[in-house]
């Protein structure tokens, strides 16, 4: 079958024929529809990610259909249209993942493949309504918004919300979740073709982090915001601190800034302010999160798709800047 | 009556003569038995605190007995021994403190002075089983502690807390609360002597923090904190991320120390880690936090003990670095 893998050549991702792999007991295998690239993957490419190991193939998003299970008590599963929770040995503390987790794609082979074996209770219904595309965009994204959103961020119906960045492959799934629930949506955005978009979506405002005042607009206009989401961390954790409402909790899942050189604590404690790291989510979240997205009927944002020979292409673009998903299918 | 009262003289504190206040309907006159000294008496003092009024009697903490009520309907209060709660206004909403929150002794006239006048809604019985300093000790250390260790941090049974710059009012307090649930319970200071005390009550550990590898000791003997009540701040944030548990809570309630120059926002996406800013507590806390103490029954630390009269000694007193409450009993 073809396989992304990583390699230590001078470009390291690489188009490999690998034999297809043989489910064991309580594990699939999927014969892959689509999949889908996350920032994680590019970080692989570049050599910034801990304990790459080469060889391995990439991708942590996929959707499919099951070809072959291992054992016959899961005879039933042959044929069904599935998505892939890329969670591996989250553990049993539901809040937080053990020593021993990892996602899909690295060390153990993703989804930027024809086949993929997983265990069998890593796989969820695909929701009818989605498109193969749609249903590989979800899974990553989809999982760590909607812990960003709901366990840690407390977004419900009528609450100010202020999505940062929007457009990246989370950002666009908590934007999306967030409206689903009723919440007042606000993001930034860099781009006016992004802020553009977000507001014919259905964002109550949208800001261009670039202006000096955009949080002086952001604050007179909403009030304030109880739950901020981000991923850029930097010095702006404390333009967020000055624009939540009392009792406000900013969550973030990244820090592709880097951190602040300073931390506005005394604004903090005052406003009794909370600052959530997250990362992921647990398996039940993953369930919860299809679940929800079938409820609400969202439809994942794809960017562009590619054909999963177009790898190199697929990956120069979420380098570029995107509004959603890169998709990869297979012909 | 005699009350510590702030001025604009070059010793701002003065002891002056004032009329005894006369309640209104829905309030009591207090005849204070005794009053405890907080930081902020001596911020206000140095003049480092918002909207200082002068002539304003200082003093959040106090116990006395009900003298007289402004109507018939409070008359079976007079002769009640009571402890103050030090809120001002806190407002509907349990999250946070309204913008009309204050904290009695600033601008409202506080608890350093013979007689003082409440909302009869400010009352609460004092236990029988502790004696005037002790009760006066109580109030808003107690209730900030309360907050900072059970609404916000999730202090339980079993859990490993640590309870940094112990001594100071609040960090005793949060000290005993913590001890009191069964919690395994360690503590920071640059003193061997605040250090060895904390060992004969019950703490597991006691760490020098101006020792450089504090913290590697901590996380080597507790395996990690899923607490840690602070009102430091400043750089020893980032010493804190590293020594949690995944999914701990780090509270802070002041920042003493000033900010930190960076902070690892990695370490905490990663580890699921919480920076939660807190301050005092609201009025339903305040009862809860005194039936707390009565259930356990808590004994204030009393670190000295003055006359009204002597309070310039007393404020320097919590300048110099103190084990528990200074306390001001009247004559």
């Amino acid at each position: 079958m073809l396989a992304i893998t990583i390699t230590d050549q001078s470009e390291p991702i690489q188009l490999a024929e690998k034999p297809i792999p043989t489910p064991n007991k309580d594990q699939a295998l999927i014969k892959l529809k689509a999949s889908a690239l996350n920032r994680r993957d590019q970080w692989i490419r570049q050599g910034m990610y801990p304990g790459i190991q080469f060889g391995t193939t990439l991708g942590s998003d996929g959707a499919g259909i099951v070809e072959a299970v291992g054992d016959d008590a899961n005879k039933g599963l042959i044929g069904k249209e599935v998505m892939i929770n890329p969670n591996m040995n989250w553990g049993e503390d539901p809040a937080v993942q053990s020593s021993d987790y990892h996602i899909a794609g690295m060390p153990t082979d993703g989804t930027l493949a024809e086949y993929i074996v997983v265990d069998v209770n890593q796989l969820v219904a695909k929701p009818s309504y989605l498109s193969w595309e749609e249903a590989a965009a979800l899974p990553l994204g989809g999982l760590t918004a909607y812990r960003a959103c709901f366990h840690h961020g407390q977004i419900k119906f009528g609450k100010n919300v202020l999505i940062s960045g929007v457009g990246g492959g989370v950002a666009q799934f908590a934007f999306q979740f967030a409206l689903a629930v009723g919440a007042n949506v606000y993001v930034t955005s860099g781009s006016e073709d992004k802020r553009e978009k977000c507001l014919q979506m259905g964002a109550k405002g949208a800001f261009d982090y670039k202006s000096e005042t955009w949080f002086k607009e952001a604050l007179k206009e909403t009030g304030g915001f109880d739950t901020v989401i981000d991923s850029a961390g930097g010095d702006q954790v404390n333009t967020f601190i000055k624009i939540m409402k009392p009792a406000g909790t900013i969550v973030f899942y990244g820090a592709t800034n880097g951190t602040p050189k300073n931390l506005d604590m005394f604004r903090m404690f005052w406003n009794q302010i909370t600052l959530q790291g997250s990362t992921m989510g647990n398996d039940i979240e993953f369930c919860e999160m299809v679940s929800f997205v079938d409820q609400h009927q969202i439809k994942p944002i794809v960017d562009s798709l590619f054909d999963l020979k177009d790898a190199h292409e697929a990956f120069d673009k979420i380098k570029n800047g995107v509004f959603g998903k890169v998709v990869m299918k297979n012909s």
